[in-house]
C-alpha cells in the first residue's frame, strides 16, 4: 500500500498504489493466489500427513514398500532442510503442499510422483490445518492452566485481603481479593472446556476424501487417521473438504477467552491507577518513563484489554467468508489460515502476558481495605441482621437500612461508627449485637454460603482447584 | 426515531427526533433503563426460580412453611394472570422481577416481603436467563434433528441421483445428491453438538450468589439448583452474577449453525434458478408472481441465506458489550437478553423454513444428470484407471489425461464418447476396458472409500444416521 | 422461541420450539416472508412516494387528472386512518406497500389499480427507505448539536477547572475540564459531518427504476425526485433497486458516534465512582438504591457505554447480508430495515441520555484539582522550563527531571514543594524562577499553543463553537 | 504458536506453546509492547514530520538554524539508509519514532537531542498515521478510477448485449450487459466519494498537541500543518492524540467497497460457471488444471468475493478496541496500524485483481442472449403494452399477462412465439402490434426512462462517466 512520503494532502496523486503490480496481471495473480507465505507454517503437519499417507498406500498395496521407503527418506530430508533454513519456498508453486511435493520429486524421482495417488490438495490442506488447529487448542488450554495456577497463588496470598466488591463501579459490598480472582479461575476453566470441546469435535481426519468425492483406490482411512492422532476418518468426503467450522469454533473459544482476559486487564488498569492503587505490577510488566520515574504504565494490561478486537475480528472474518458458500471447495476458504494463525498468536501472547502480570503483582492490602469501607458497604449486612435476628421482613429491613445509612451519611461516619441510639431512633429493635456484623471483616467472614466470599470458602476453593489442575496436568 | 414524512431533503430539520422524549429526563431514563418490555419473556423462569427459592427458604427455616405456602399460591395466581393476559407489566417497576414481586406483595402481603431474603436481582436474572438459554439450546438441537431427518429422507430419494460435484462452482467430479445432502447432515450434527456442549457448560445455578458476595443466611443451594434442573450451584458468587459467556457461547453455536444454513440456502437459490433446475421447491415455500405464474421465487431460501448476518450480528453485539467490563454486575449486561432472544427467534425460523423446504422439494433427476456430464467430470477416473490398471505414476497419469481431455474438447464430445484410438494415440497403454470408468454412473459407483460418494456408501450412512437420530430422540 | 418453564435441565425435551408453527408451512412462510411488522414504520414515506408518483403520472399523461385526484384523496384518507389507529395492517398482504395499495383500491376503485403503473415494489421500497434513513441522519445530526451545546455549557462552567490529564489511566499532565469536554465536541462534530455526508450521498431518488430495468412509460423522474426532496433521480436502475450501501453508511456513522458516546460514558462511570468523584450526576440520570440512599448508580452511562455493541452489531448484520449478493433485488435485502431502525432507535436514546447527563451534572472542582496533583503531573513543565530558560537539550532535560521527580518521591512531596537546593543538587542551573511553572494552575495556563489546554484557549474555542453551532442550527 | 508436528491427538501435551517466551517476562513484554515491526512502515511519514517540525522550531526560534540544518541533514542520511536497506530497526527501541531519533542522535549529536522539543510520540504517531491513511484513501480512489475505466470499456463493448436481469436469481426482465456493469460504476463512484470524504475529514494536523495538553513553546502549528499537506492544525490537543475515528472511517469505506467488489466477484463466479457461460476470464486471471485443461477456475474472483471478511474484520477490530476507552492516549490504540495496513493491502489487491479481470474478460453474447429469453422475461412488456396502448389499468393488465404466460408455458414457447389468437382468447383487445414489444431486443430498447437499460441510455451514460473520470484524473 501507499507508503509514499511525497503526498502533499488528501487529494494528491498517489504514484505508489499499483507500483507493486508493475509487472502486470501475473504479479497481481501471484499475490492474490499464492498462499505459501502463510501456509508454509503447516510444513510439519504436511510432512506428517505425507508420511502417514505413504505408509498406508504401501500397506494396502497401492505403492510398493520400496517406493514408500524412498518417499519417507525424502520427506525426512525435506524436514531437515526446512529446519536448517535451507529450503526455498517458492510462490510459483503456490502452497506448502506443492513446494514439498516438487522437492520430493527432485530428491527421490518417480516414487515421489506416486505420493499424490488417492489424495488431493483439498483433503491434504484440510488435514494439515485441522492438526494445527487441534494443537493450538491444546496449547491454549495448557496456557490457561498456567494462568489459573498464577491466579490461585495470588488468591492464596489475598484470601483474607478485603477489597470493595463493585456493582456499576460503585462500592457495593466487601469481598476478598482471593474470591475476586477465583471468579476468573472459573471463567478460564470454561474457556479451557471450550477449547477441549472444539479440539474433540474437529478430531476426524479428512485425509482420503480426495478432491471431494472419495476415491476408487482401496485406501485404509482408519490407518491414516490413527497415525495422525485423529479419533477416526471424517464420514463424508464433501463435508471433509468444504467445512471450516472447526477453525471458526476454535476462534470463537479464543474470542470468549480474550473477552475474559480483557475484563481482568481492565481491572489491572484500574487497580494500578493512582485512584485505586490496589496492586503494583512488577517492573518487567510495566513501562516506565524516563521523565516520571515513579510512573508504571500498565501497557501490557492495555494491550491485553485490546485483544478481543483482534481475535474476534479474525473470527468474524472467517465467519463472513464462509457465509453462503456452496459446496465443495471454493478458493474463498484459503482465507482461513491467516486469521486463525493471527488469532492464536495473539491469544498466546495475551495469555503469557496476563500470566506474567498476575504472577508478579504485589497486593496493596491497605489501599484495598480502605476502599472497602467506602459507600456504606456493609448496609446489606445490617439488613440481613434485621431479618435474621429480629425477624423483620426483608423489604421492610431494606427501608430501615436506608434510613440508617442516611443518618450515617449526615454524620459522615461509616456504619460501624454510628452510635447505637441513632440506629434505635430509626428502629427500636436494633441492639448492640448489630456491631458484630458491620465491619468489613465481619461482612466477608459471614458470607459462608456455597460460592460466597468468606475466607474459609476461598481457601477451600483454592485447594479444590489446585487438585483439579494437578489432575489435568 | 424519525418517521416524519414532512422532511424535504437531506438537510431539512427534523421535528420528530426527540419528540419521543418530550417529557424530559424522566422519559429518557425510563426508556434507557427499563427492561421489562424485553425481560417479561422470562416470566416462566422467574416464577420457577421464586418457587424454588421459597421452598428452600422454608426447608432451611429462614421463612415459615406458612409463608412459603402463601408465596407459592401467590405465584400460581400470577402465572394464571399472565397466561390469561390479565397481568399488567409496568415500566415503572423496571423489570420482570420487580413486577412479579410487587404483584406478589399485593396478593399475599407480608410473606411476599420475605421472598427476597438471601437473593438479589443480580442472581435472579442470571438464573432466569440461563434457564431460558438452556432451553433455547435444547430447542435448537431438537429442530436440528428434524432438519437432519428431512435431509435423510431426501438423501434416500436421491441416493442414486448423479449430479455435478463442484469446486469453484466449476464441475469437477460427479457425486450423488444423497451424498451431497449427507454433508449437511454432518454439519448440522456438529451444530447439535455445540448446542449440547453450551447447554451443559452453563448448567450451574447462580441462585444464592446474591448481589455478588454470597449471603450469611444458611441457604441450601444444592436444593434450588436441583429444583431448577441444574447440575449444581455455581462455585463463585462474583462469577455467577457477572458472566455472560453462556449466552455468547449459545449465540456462537447459533452463528455457526446459521452459516451452515446459509450455505444450503445458497445451493437452493442456485438449484432453483433456471440455469440449474436441479430441484423444485413446493408452492408453500415459493413466492409466486401473479404476472409470471411459472416463477417460483425462493424467498425463504434467500432469507435463510441472510440469517448469519442477523445472528452473528447479535453475537457480536454481546461480545462487544462484555469487552473490558470490570466485575461484578454492570448495567451494560442488560443488553444480553434482547440479542439472545432475537438470535434464537431468527434461528428457529430459519431452521423451520429450511426443514420445510428440504422436506417438500422435488428432485429433477434429469437436469442433475445432464449437468454432471459437463466439464469432463470423469477425467480423474481416467487418471485413476491409469494408475490402478497400468501402474502409471499419478503425476504422469495426470499429464496424459490432460491431453485426452484436450482431444475430447476438440471433438466436442464427453470422455466416454471419445474413440479409443484417439486415446491410444496419446497413451498406447489405454485399452477398451477404460470405458468402464468413464460414465458418470461408473464414476460415482467406484468411489467406495469410506466417506466416498458411492450409492451403497450413501445408503449405509443414511441407515446409520437414522439409527443415531432415533437413539437421540 | 422456547419460553417454557417446564424444562428441567439442559437435556430436557422442549415442546415449545416449533409450537409457533403448528399451522405448518404456511405459518413458517408467513413469518419468514412478511415484513409488514417492520416496514409499516415507513407508511409516511410510502404515502409521500405514492402522492408524488400519481401527480407525475398525471403530469405526463399516463393517468388522467381525475384519476390522480381520486388517488390523492384516497391516500389522504389512508393517512388519516393510520394516524387514528384505524388501519389494519395485514401480514397476508406482506408489506406496507401492498397494504396501502389494497386499501387504496378498496377506497377509490379503478384509479387505484392504475397507481402501480411504471413502478415496482423494488423501487418503491428503495425510495421509502432512503427517505427514512435520510431523515434519521438529519435527526442524528440535530441531536448531536444538542449534545455539543450541552458539552459547551459544561466546558464553560469548567474552563478553569483543573483535572488530571491521563495517559494509560495514569496521571500525566494537568488539563482543564473544559478542554477535556471540548475534545468530545470535536469528535461529535466529525460524527455530524459523517451523517451529513451520508445523507447527501444517498440523496438520489430510485423511483422510476421500476423492477430493475427502468420503464417504457414516458415518466418524469426529475419531478418525483424533486417532490420527495431528492437532489435528482438515481442514474442506473439496477443500482437503484439493488444497493443498500446508503443504509450501511448511515449505520457506520452511527457506530462511530456510538463509540465516541461509549468513551464519554466510560469517563462518567469512572468520574462518578467514589475513587474519582469528579462529577455528580443528577437524580434524574442516576438509579438510586433504597438500601443505600447515597448510592447513585450511573445506569444510563453504562447503557450508553454498551451502545457500540448494539449499533455496530446492526451495521455488521447488513454488511454481512450484502456480501456476495448478485444483482438485482434479492430477498436477503429485506433484512435492511429492522437493523437500521434498531440502530437509529438506539442512537437516539443514547444521544438523549448523554445530553441529559452532561447538561445536568455537577462538577466537583476540589476532587478534580486534588487528583491533578497526583503523579508529579508537572514534570513536563519542569523539562520544558529547562529547555526554554536554560537552553538544555530536550533529551538531557528529560533526564534531569527524572532525577528531580525521584527526589520528590523520596521526600513524599509534589514538585512545587521540593526545596530549591535539592533541585540544584541535581542541576545547578535551576533557579527560584522554576516554581512559577510547577503548580497545576501554572501548567495549564502555560499551554497556550493552538489547541492547548490553557483556559483562555478553552474560552475562545467555546465561543467559536457556539458561533458555528448557531450558524448550523 | 504451536507448529509442532509431534502432537498425536487433541489431548496431547503441547511443548511448543510458550517456547517462544523461554526468556521469560522480558520476551513476553518485548513481543506485546514493541510495535516497530508494524510501524516501521511509517518511516517516510515520520521523517517528513520530523523535517517539518525542525524547520518550524527554527523559524520560531526554539532551535537555531544551524541545529535545524544538522537535523535535516541527519534525516536525509537516515532516509538514504532505510532506502538502501542499511538501517537496523531495533525492537528494544520500541517503535519507528525512537529508532529514528536514536539514529539521528548517533549521526548529529546534540542537535538531535533538541528535536523532540514541543512534541511527543503521541502527536507524532497520530500525525504519521494520518498521513499514511490519507494517502491510502487517495490510492484507493485512484484504483477505483482505474476499475471504473475498465468497467466502462466493457460496458461499451456490451452496450447492446442482451442478458437476463435477475431478481432472486430468477430471470425477470432482459437488460444489457453494459447497463449491468454501469450499476457497478455507480457503486464504485460512491465508494470513491467515501474515501474522499474520509480523507478530507481527517486532514487536520495533530502535530503540536504534544503528549495531550499542548505545549508552552511558541510553536507555529499552521506552518507544520501546511508543510505536511494538512488543511490546518487539529483544534483540540486531547482529541488530536486520542482519536482514531479517521482510521476506522477509512476502513469503513474500504469495507463497503469490498462488499461491492464481492458482489461483482460473485457474478463473475456465476457467469464463468458452465451453467451460465456469459463471460470468459483471461488466462492470466484463471487458474488452470493440468488434468482438465478446459477448466478455468475463477480463483481471483473467489478471493475477491472473500475480501469483505478480511476488511470488515479489520474494521471491527479497531471499532471494538476503541469502545469505552477514556481519554487520552491508551496503549490499546497501538492496535490501529496493523489492521489498517492489512485492510488497505487487501483492498489494493482486490481492486487490482478485479480491474484486471474486468479489463481482460470476453463477453459471450450468444449465451447471454439465450438466457435472456428464459422465464418469459418480457411479460412485463406485455403488461405495459396493455396499459399504454389499450388503457387497461395496471393491476388488471397484470392478471391478463398471468393467463398469457400460462398459455405460453403450456405450449412450451416464448411469449413472442405464442399465436395471436391464443392471446386474444384471453384478452380480445390484444392486436398484432403487441409482437413489437415481446422480443428481448425490443424490451431493452423500450426502457428509455432516465436510468433505464436502453442501449442508447447506456451509451450516453458511458460518455458522461468518461468525461467525469477524465475530469477527476
Amino acid at each position: 500500500m501507499n507508503d509514499d512520503e511525497g503526498d502533499k494532502g488528501a487529494h494528491a496523486k498517489n504514484q505508489m498504489w499499483g507500483g507493486r503490480f508493475a509487472e502486470g496481471p501475473a504479479a497481481v495473480m501471484r499475490d492474490i493466489n499464492a498462499s505459501v507465505d502463510v501456509d508454509r507454517r503447516l510444513w510439519r503437519q504436511d510432512l506428517a500427513g505425507s508420511r502417514a499417507h505413504a505408509q498406508m498406500l504401501a500397506a494396502v498395496g497401492v505403492i510398493t514398500d520400496a517406493d514408500a521407503a524412498a518417499i519417507l527418506a525424502g520427506l525426512d530430508q525435506i524436514a531437515s532442510e526446512i529446519e536448517k533454513g535451507d529450503f526455498h519456498f517458492s510462490a510459483d508453486l503456490e502452497d506448502v503442499h506443492m513446494n514439498v511435493e516438487a522437492r520430493l520429486i527432485d530428491i527421490v524421482g518417480e516414487p515421489g510422483r506416486r505420493l499424490h495417488t488417492a489424495r488431493s490438495r483439498n483433503d491434504q490442506v484440510a488435514t494439515d490445518f485441522r492438526m494445527w488447529t487441534r494443537g493450538a487448542c491444546a496449547g491454549a488450554a495448557d496456557a490457561l492452566g498456567a494462568l489459573q495456577a498464577a491466579l490461585l497463588d495470588q488468591a492464596d496470598a489475598g484470601a483474607d485481603a478485603v477489597m470493595p466488591g463493585y456493582t456499576h463501579l460503585q462500592v457495593a459490598q466487601p469481598v476478598t481479593f482471593g474470591h475476586h480472582l477465583l471468579a476468573y479461575v472459573e471463567m478460564f476453566a470454561r474457556d479451557r472446556g471450550r477449547f477441549g470441546d472444539a479440539a474433540a469435535r474437529m478430531n476426524d481426519c479428512p485425509l482420503g476424501a480426495a478432491a471431494l468425492a472419495g476415491t476408487s483406490f482401496p485406501i485404509d482411512r482408519d490407518m491414516t487417521a490413527k497415525a495422525l492422532g485423529f479419533d477416526g476418518p471424517a464420514r463424508n468426503s464433501l463435508d471433509a473438504v468444504s467445512s471450516r467450522d472447526f477453525a471458526i469454533e476454535a476462534m470463537m473459544a479464543a474470542s470468549l477467552c480474550a473477552t475474559h482476559i480483557s475484563r481482568l486487564a481492565e481491572e489491572l488498569v484500574l487497580w494500578t491507577s493512582p485512584h485505586f492503587g490496589f496492586v503494583t505490577l512488577s517492573d518487567a510488566f510495566s513501562t516506565g518513563s524516563s521523565i516520571m520515574p515513579q510512573k508504571r504504565n500498565p501497557d501490557a494490561a492495555e494491550l491485553c484489554r485490546a485483544m478481543p478486537g483482534r481475535i474476534a475480528g479474525a473470527m468474524t472474518t472467517l465467519l463472513t467468508v464462509m457465509k453462503g458458500l456452496p459446496l465443495a471447495y471454493a478458493k474463498d476458504m484459503q482465507e482461513d489460515k491467516a486469521v486463525t494463525f493471527a488469532a492464536f498468536d495473539a491469544l498466546e501472547l495475551a495469555l503469557a502476558a496476563m500470566t506474567g502480570m498476575i504472577r508478579d503483582l504485589t497486593i496493596n492490602h491497605g489501599a484495598m481495605r480502605a476502599a472497602a469501607e467506602l459507600g456504606y458497604s456493609t448496609a446489606t449486612d445490617l439488613a440481613d441482621w434485621l431479618v435474621r435476628v429480629r425477624g423483620t421482613p426483608f423489604r421492610k429491613a431494606h427501608e430501615i437500612v436506608g434510613a440508617v445509612v442516611a443518618a450515617a451519611e449526615r454524620r459522615g461516619v461509616t456504619l460501624d461508627r454510628l452510635p447505637l441510639d441513632e440506629m434505635q431512633a430509626i428502629d427500636a429493635s436494633i441492639t448492640e449485637d448489630v456491631f458484630s456484623v458491620l465491619s468489613v471483616e465481619a461482612s466477608v467472614a459471614s458470607r459462608t454460603s456455597f460460592g460466597g466470599t468468606a475466607p474459609d470458602n476461598v481457601r477451600k476453593e483454592i485447594a479444590a482447584w489446585r487438585d483439579r489442575l494437578n489432575g489435568e496436568a
